[in-house]
């Protein structure tokens, strides 16, 4: 990538214009000279309207998120990174080792291209990053004005080699349930500078790829009964789709579920509940009870600032609720948001 | 499908919400009592992150497309089908059979729900009627003013069960060139729509599925050398970018190139060369010179009143260029469109 200056001719071509999506030679030139030159190499048969890949394993998992997000930079992240590893995230959450991904653009007209290039960076150092590649794309070009300045669509495949079902209907009664670290950074990182809004701290969003801690937890023989990322309305819907699907009540004790400080104030300030707020390097795992210890231990390394918890406990009674104790004793049933509690941050 | 009645109760939420994208209630709702009823069946681990495939072969091709065209219901199709299509017609032109999509949808607020109903019907029509399941998905929802209505990304696995190399690499001097069907019409059915203009006679998109005649061709046994879809920059760029990637030059025979009398004349009134506007059911495809007759006698029964037609052939010389010999016996250079001939039109 030659220390990552653009092989396009931005000088030229400072934004983008409708003519970037026509399909003729300036289409041509901005798939060329910037997205293979970033994301390649060239397949050796050409650039055509698929890709053909060999598979290491005909058993997949197959996945697909749009991502419109504003703003698209904010602390600990970008669309970019987000639009990888969120596609990267559902994958893992299947227990599968993501390898292909799509990239979909929908650009608007107007938009600078040192912020598409920008965008285009970190999306190859995402990839890298998590070890997969981007093998098909497309680029679309909206009237200014009629967009959403970027809007980015990943799929993406990967291979399932390990032998369970991760899923709802594997979650059994005293399973035990732990999140992989504390909640909400992401959710009120973009709040945040959307509305401009200064804490004491800057809050980072906790983006991050989640593959290789899963892939730890396979390979240390921990038999994964369910996992979910905790994204669009955070670990209350995430529990809440489980319990449901698997027709099991769970308890979770509160006090136990890992919250910044500064998080939590900037919650209080607002009028969020960190259980509901998205998260995007944050998962939910339900697994036998006396494996938990052991997968707190291999979760632990992929740590920074934060720790795996142990929050709770699927039950025996056949009901789809959620029961979080509280602080002071007390409990009450954590409902699934029925509207839209949050602004829209993803 | 219960002839098609919707499951999900629009009375009561007549257009769509933000909170249909949110992560709670609403957004549940709307997945599992409108797409999972028509797209479905539910896999029977449940929903989830991603979607766990056993696919007959390690071998696939891989591709995406993102739709915004406008208006989204036009003669002879709309934005769902298009949607279907679009994506399966790339993987047909790998020669692969396509076998699974993913659907994202980014749905502007205040879409009313009878339009987002019709849509995936459309979809699910589609779907059908090439074989294809739609087997994971995503909904965004953006503020009003700030989409564009509905835009629909689709990525699609195919498996490649042929055993040769479908790329500009294996095109050779002497092979012949053909196209499927009459050229334009999707491109002028669009603008027609768009801009309120009547002809004598409707022209209706040639939006179309071309896995059927691909697998055809395969299995009579036909050597395929290259194929290209003829959307955005029509046949002109699709020939232009075989040249440049096998690095022949091309002669094209303008009389021979089927274009419907009426879409003629609508391309001369509006100022547009038939060979740049864009396609959806034509593709080109080059192959041995021996086989030519037979393909064409394969494809026939997939046309309705357009006739697949032997439009050229691959010359010796070594220089990415296309010549169009014309009626008259003169010949010029058919270059890419450097800019934007034609308003985008997918």
């Amino acid at each position: 990538m030659e220390s990552w200056t653009c092989p396009f001719p931005i000088q030229q071509y400072p934004q983008v214009l409708l003519a970037h999506g026509g399909g003729g030679k300036l289409m041509q030139q901005l798939i060329e000279q910037m997205f293979t030159k970033a994301f390649g190499p060239k397949p050796k048969e050409g650039l055509h309207d698929s890709t053909v890949l060999n598979l290491p394993s005909s058993k997949i998992a197959y996945t697909t998120d749009s991502f419109v997000v504003k703003p698209i930079f904010f602390p600990g992240g970008d669309i970019g990174k987000l639009s990888v590893f969120g596609t990267v995230n559902d994958l893992a959450m299947s227990g599968a080792r993501p390898l292909y991904l799509s990239l979909g653009f929908i650009l608007e007209e107007g938009l600078p291209m040192t912020i598409l290039w920008k965008i285009v960076q970190s999306i190859k150092e995402a990839a890298d990053s998590t070890g997969v590649q981007i093998v098909t794309g497309d680029t679309k070009v909206v009237d200014k004005g009629k967009g959403y300045v970027i809007s980015i669509n990943t799929s993406g495949i990967g291979v399932i080699e390990h032998p369970y079902t991760i899923a709802p209907v594997s979650v059994q009664p005293k399973d035990a349930i732990i999140i992989n670290g504390d909640l909400g950074r992401h959710g009120i990182s973009i709040m945040a500078s959307r509305e401009g809004l200064e804490f004491e701290t800057v809050i980072e969003s906790d983006c991050a790829a989640l593959s290789a801690p899963v892939q730890a937890l396979l390979k240390g023989g921990i038999e994964i009964h369910c996992l979910r990322d905790l994204t669009r309305g955070g670990l209350a819907s995430a529990l809440n789709e489980i319990a449901q699907a698997a027709n099991l009540s769970m308890s979770i004790d509160e006090s136990s579920v890992p919250v910044r400080e500064d998080v939590a104030s900037a919650c209080a300030l607002l009028g969020f509940d960190p259980l509901y707020v998205a998260n995007e390097g944050r998962f939910v795992l339900v697994l036998p009870e006396h494996q938990a210890q052991q997968a707190l231990e291999i979760l632990k390394p992929f740590s920074e600032d934060f720790q795996p918890a142990r929050i709770g406990q699927i039950q025996a009674e056949k009901k789809p609720i959620v029961v979080l104790q509280s602080c002071i004793g007390s409990s009450r049933i954590l409902d699934m948001i029925s509207g839209e509690q949050l602004p829209r941050i993803c």
